[in-house]
């Protein structure tokens, strides 16, 4: 395959946005959105940290790149619309497996009716994804983990460390109940874009995608915020077969697991009965875990022997640093 | 330096576009533009293909890399406005090259006045570099590469083939005539963007920028536009010194040396005047080079001995595919 035909395979022969007004062929895309704000966020992933193909196929690996970017949408309560992706691609891989990793991109785009609109694929020695994703919020609604406030009720959707509870399986083949539903939330995560868009009612809710666990999210919700946050451990959603697991995986997964691409929230005790309805709408768990408080920026986890300090861990000095 | 004090050496303390809502430190960026088309591109640069250390410092790197993106803005007629930066850094890089890789562009941002808004650095084992960059046009003023009509005037700005003689006698130190001129050509390119933007009167121009040599840029404008171009040899224009190079040098390098980062258009020859009007506005050379025809979507290179086709020496599989 040649550049040219390589380019006729991903290029869409339509578009689905209306705003979009060109999309790949030029030097660059060019929309046009008068009545909405635009949110825009770029992910990058690199095989041997960010994934595996240990534990994913071409189309996993395409797939959930762009659900992180979407998910970075939810976590704005934008609605996706557009991406970009740079791919550097090593030679041994070959042009099935690229189009693979595109198809697992397109799948996804498909169901969000979001269109790619650019991007380039360059060979290199390390197989790295770039997307840059952009949405539209509306007006003033855009969601800041800078908005907690005391006494908000925290939230979060879905269950927590399902996503490396499947990696673990992948590692360690074995007898698991439920495989498949592990896989999956390894593998290929579903953005929570619908319930994050069903809360534009909402006067206020801070919100983050649970990309480094949850004690890492919380912290930054906290520390934009100027508030504390104590979580309460029984609270904490997990899957119905996670006692499978032994008592530690229970325990370090759902806090710091991360990559379940839930979203973790807070907001007024009020509004709660607010985020009860738009989860009950988009099929969406909702489960409050939490409050804000007054205080240092610091997280706490409440235990049945008392309340401590939840120390985040996170990745350091470059793994990766997002801005 | 730990991954906090790093992103504060890097995040703008404040941001110049007033569109802007909300810079770095949330999920995603947000901002908004209800009289304007927005025009964006991404552009990844690996290590090795790209650039090479020999030749660039990782200012230079990180200069060159903005400014290739810049120059996608110039080539829609658009004004650059904002920027995410992805960064693969291998660790044999230390932190102080990495700053000076965004000292470099930052250098590049503050003389366009764009904001740095979004992006990641994540270590690896190739330096890459993936900038997207985000502009507005005048609504329905973006220019693309498909609108030259039979007639048009065939133009260039500045003088060709510069860049490629920098990298040349930065290869191959020795007697050389205006030596940091071409460095600076081949380092730190500058974009035409004051001159692109001073074209919004005009109905109709197609534009490319030339970032992989005339004769490939040519042949897509003579694609999208279904014409075929004539270049006239003579007309090309060179730097004062060029003749120092060797005749293959002085044929080659304006012809297929790229990364010229200059703008190759197509305009009614009515509107000639105007061009050169912004041209002498902006301080820019812009020289006539041809003329589009009717005809195969070629593009002919016309000498004192006759016209004949000019092949693109282009990149091939996945050196590099431009979406």
């Amino acid at each position: 395959m040649d550049e040219f035909s390589f380019i006729n395979s991903i290029k869409q022969s339509t578009y689905k946005q209306s705003t979009l007004l060109k999309g790949v062929g030029d030097d660059a895309a060019v929309f046009r959105q008068s009545s909405k704000d635009i949110v825009t966020a770029v992910d990058t992933f690199v095989e041997g940290i960010h994934f595996s193909r240990k534990t994913m196929d071409p189309f996993h690996i395409g797939n959930r790149a762009l659900a992180a970017n979407i998910s970075d949408m939810a976590a704005m309560g934008a609605s996706p619309v557009f991406y970009l992706v740079s791919i550097v691609i090593p030679s041994h891989w070959t042009e099935d497996e690229l189009s693979q990793i595109y198809r697992g991109m397109q799948s996804l785009a498909k169901q969000y009716k979001i269109d790619l609109i650019g991007g380039d694929t360059v060979s290199g020695n390390e197989l790295t994804i770039s997307i840059t994703v952009i949405g539209y919020a509306a007006c003033g609604k855009a969601r800041y983990r800078s908005t907690a406030v005391e006494g908000d009720i925290v939230f979060v959707t879905g269950t927590l460390g399902d996503s490396i509870a499947g990696y673990h399986i992948l590692m360690n083949p074995g007898q698991f109940i439920n495989k498949n539903y592990y896989y999956r939330r390894h593998q290929m995560p579903d953005p929570r874009v619908a319930f994050a868009l069903e809360l534009e009612d909402l006067q206020r809710v801070a919100l983050n995608d649970i990309s480094d666990g949850i004690a890492n999210e919380a912290a930054e919700i906290a520390e934009a915020s100027g508030v504390s946050i104590t979580i309460n451990y029984q609270q904490i959603p997990t899957s119905d077969s996670f006692s499978q697991f032994t008592v530690n995986q229970q325990r370090n997964w759902p806090l710091f697991g991360g990559e379940d691409f839930e979203l973790l929230g807070a907001v007024p005790k009020r509004d709660w009965p607010l985020v009860q309805q738009a989860a009950q709408r988009t099929q969406t768990m909702v489960t409050e875990i939490g409050y804000v408080d007054i205080g240092k920026e610091l997280v706490y986890l409440q235990e049945e022997n008392g309340r401590k300090p939840l120390n985040k861990k996170g990745y350091t000095h470059f793994k990766q640093v997002k801005l």
